[in-house]
């Protein structure tokens, strides 16, 4: 049966679910989606995801969006992932939908305040920094008040993932010896600053060792998809650079 | 296996909690939490979660909070619960996901850029009616362009579970014929301006026809604990009346 995956590599969650596909030796056919090129607004598009977001995949006939919801169904419906991915026991998976829980109402609305701030359904902006990029790109003012109580809320969030969520003696997410979707799930999360600004991701990180130990054991155990799919970093920089010049200009 | 319940009903995700329970004959201890006096911020209460929200459950030794995540575990773990509360079958159980997920992103992020607004952590605050309230026993100013705005949020969140979520010819979410954690889930959260103010409420719901016999058929499949766990409501509508009035008073 035919898995095809509408994903846009802008998006840390379309990223997800691409390195789990590949780590997981899921064969997949990739359908390139540009949501700044408004690919997600198409009617053909809207057949898959009514809503307009990536990722979104169809599987046969079996059509599913939400990049949690997606993880857990790979995970479940291809027998040969692994089951630390998505564990089997009730109380671990109980853990495991609880951190995706968390996801949504911490690192992710950091996202969502930003796109309701400038009125767009990107979800996958890149907040805090991007914040004054994006206004640029939109002719809107900037908010600087607004981007430090972006990165004010990142930081709490990251704090709390170091001190709760990445207690115990393992490397990765609820203490576990080999990562599950969560992992990847919340360190491509983390990652989306990288595409907004190199030395500002660098500044927010660094307080947080524990914070970049954990991104770089997942992408050991992820390796070399993990950066594979990072590769289009560079890329929005370079977009992200364009349009400081072009606003700079008299 | 005892199963201790901390649960405030003046939160729509602790009282979807407690309708699942009593309408799956699970028993419980309740554990009484008032986040109004601060009951979730005590040590004792960081002990079964951390991040100082309800609802939140032991079990026997494993603590386990976020009300999608305790929905899924309660069904998972209560051998009695039915099957369409949260379908063993791959599919249908991916569909119930990737609605939580939508929850999340869409309904519950009115309340959450409320409380982002407000500087506050209780994510179960009432949004559009409640907003003026809250400013005022806060003592902070009337923001109501944002009060519309979360509004206009709220309808089209309406509007899209009308015209996508409830497509199909069962009355439940999916076009299911029986309800399931999702019914449970998004009606609490959609009841959730009634505890603020019931004609306001009334005006918001009014447009939405297919809505209204949906929250109908959710709480006829739970007769009569739907009712009886909303018993709150006049109690929150009454502290509501009275900060309006101290506030209206020279």
């Amino acid at each position: 049966m035919e898995l095809k995956l509408s994903v846009d590599r802008l998006s840390q969650l379309s990223r997800a679910v691409l390195i789990f596909c590949k780590a997981n030796g899921i064969e997949f056919e990739k359908v390139k989606i540009e949501f700044t090129k408004k690919h997600t607004r198409t009617p053909e598009f809207a057949e898959i995801n009514p809503m307009q977001k990536v990722p979104a995949i169809v599987h046969g006939d079996f059509k599913l969006f939400e990049s949690h919801a997606i993880l857990i169904y790979l995970a479940s419906a291809f027998p040969g992932v692994a089951d630390h991915w998505y564990p089997a026991d009730v109380h671990k998976r109980a853990k495991i939908h609880s951190v995706l829980d968390w996801h949504h109402s911490n690192l992710r609305v950091v996202q969502i305040i930003v796109s309701y701030s400038f009125d767009t359904d990107e979800s996958c902006v890149f907040g805090y920094i991007f914040n004054s990029a994006i206004a640029i790109e939109r002719g809107l003012p900037l908010n600087l008040q607004a981007a430090a109580k972006e990165e004010k809320l990142l930081s709490e969030s990251l704090a709390k993932i170091e001190s709760y969520w990445l207690q115990g003696d393992g490397p990765f997410l609820l203490g576990n010896e080999k990562p599950s979707i969560i992992d990847l799930s919340l360190v491509c999360e983390v990652m989306q600053p990288e595409a907004a600004d190199e030395s500002e991701h660098e500044r927010i990180l660094s307080p947080h060792k524990r914070i970049l130990k954990w991104i770089e054991d997942t992408k050991n155990a992820t390796t070399p998809y993990f950066d594979e799919i990072h590769s289009i970093m560079p890329l929005a920089r370079e977009k992200i650079k364009e349009l400081k010049v072009q606003a700079s200009k008299p």
